[in-house]
């Protein structure tokens, strides 16, 4: 079965040509000039419109155009602008199967979220060049007002692939972690609360570890209501979506210091503007959504296509199969 | 059997009268001025001189003077000022056991060094802050130019008990981890590597944690030649003690770009003095020698010397027993 496969990718010139061998049973069709970011929504391209098999970031107005697409790769974790009840019926109408790419991103993002949760008990931000002798008061808060994470507690919100990953690198603190989803499956590896439990957990939690996708029923789903619900004092990390967080609430929780600090990958808008508040909030850590990134990221993700591929010539069932 | 205990601890009220309420069948000897950090010498106290137990950081000339000291638990990890030919004779002929802290510090210690281990990974010094839309080439590399340290190999530089407890935090990390030691004990988890070997293993590892202590032996064991066999753009990590790394060297092994990045808690001296060549060298980042602190650590070691007073006074061997 020779498919005609279009790839939009945001890769470098050793992923594409992985790609380009590696599909040389099939037809590559490849835009003039490629997506500039795995974040970025790709420019329509009419050959699209003649494919079997599409890998990126397609505009979903128009693959409604196209009558031979089966099965879109996209090429990121979140799937927010897929995510519509217009789409989804366009799919299941037309039987595209969608698969995205959560797990090419999963490790990274518990990577970077463990940064971001060890920075924080070490006091890196004040830590790293200070230079004040031993036993002065200043040295003293900085030796003594630091943490090892041990025993502490840890709410995930949203428990997905990322919330996984960070649980077996939070194995070794012993700390106590739980998670929020929205349906509870049975095969979790930490106790799950339900959204009745959420305000309560919250109160419990040390860190909280939000990995939320963007979507209707998640925006702002951290509003000036559930931020207060969290205990005083814990920290907010953020590798999700930045539309889940209500920012003015945030950085009223962080004036306040009810909220020790916040980690955040994500923001709303990214990046943030000058002069937004949040750019001056005590506390209130950002980097530029680079939570999912790592070295050879294109050459896996290529590789997570391929073995999809794969598996669709086979008629198997897809990883990370969304619809 | 009622012992004279003399202790001079940096420690918080709580952590004071813990230890007061648990060695009340004793007799505690306390000076009139604690001494103000866990890391300094204390002032000679004529009541050291009658006890027969000393918990602290005695001067040890001070303690050639008594004829009644038997056990001396030093309060920090590192015992520099105790390791001489003349204290360890005094010690021998005098049959004073000596005991150190080092388990009260280990955990903090290997804490301290995985979140340098992750900021560097995620490159949080540059990523804090850094504000740029996506896809734009200063993105793409903050976003690329980031690791996971899976598959990566780190060598420990001095296997004790720091070095175990980051090997079991490591572990989810799947790197490949060894270790160097004078004497290989057996019964080490990781391959360990002799002198002979130290350059190779140098030429291998991606990540270099120096926990060697101070010593003749150890001073400037990182000195140009050895920093010159490391990997070119591996990074090192100091949680030991300054003066095993000559700091001139590594400037230049940082300013060449032969390492990657350092991240050091102890320099030579401590802190640094304004001017101070590492204090502009590029990607060298200190904190000041705050490794092993953390919250309730009084009580810690408080609760570590108390374990050992029960020892002793059964005539068990002692934790952390180095004399």
């Amino acid at each position: 079965m020779k498919l005609r496969i279009f790839a939009d990718i945001a890769a470098s010139e050793e992923a594409m040509s992985l790609l380009e061998q590696s599909v040389s049973d099939h037809q590559l069709l490849l835009p003039e000039k490629r997506t500039s970011s795995v974040l970025a929504q790709a420019e329509p391209d009419p050959q699209m419109l003649t494919a079997d098999v599409v890998f990126g970031q397609p505009n979903p107005d128009f693959i409604s155009r196209s009558e031979s697409i089966r099965w879109i790769q996209i090429s990121s974790a979140g799937f927010t602008r897929y995510d519509t009840p217009t789409f989804r019926e366009l799919a299941e109408r037309r039987q595209i199967q969608v698969s995205n790419s959560s797990s090419v991103y999963d490790e990274a993002c518990a990577v970077h979220a463990l940064s971001f949760m060890l920075a924080q008990a070490r006091n890196l931000p004040e830590s790293v060049g200070a230079r004040m002798p031993h036993g002065t008061p200043s040295w003293n808060r900085l030796r003594y007002d630091v943490g090892l994470l041990r025993g502490e507690t840890a709410l995930m919100v949203g428990y997905g692939a990322i919330g996984r990953f960070l649980v077996k690198l939070l194995k070794p603190f012993e700390m106590n972690v739980m998670g929020y989803r929205r349906r509870e499956r049975g095969d979790e590896e930490i106790p799950i609360v339900t959204l009745e439990q959420l305000d309560d957990a919250l109160s419990r939690a040390d860190h909280i570890i939000n990995t939320l996708p963007d979507s209707p029923q998640t925006r702002h789903f951290f509003d000036e209501e559930r931020l207060q619900a969290v205990k005083p004092g814990s920290v907010l990390y953020n590798v999700g979506r930045g539309t889940t967080v209500d920012q003015e609430a945030l950085r009223k929780a962080l004036t306040t210091g009810h909220l020790r600090a916040a980690w955040l990958d994500v923001t709303e808008p990214e990046p943030l503007p000058d002069g937004h508040p949040l750019l001056d909030t005590p506390n209130c850590f950002i980097t530029p959504h680079t939570a999912g990134g790592h070295r050879g990221e294109d050459i896996t993700l290529v590789t997570h296509f391929l073995n999809n591929l794969k598996r669709f010539t086979r008629d198997e069932e897809l990883l990370d199969r969304i619809m």
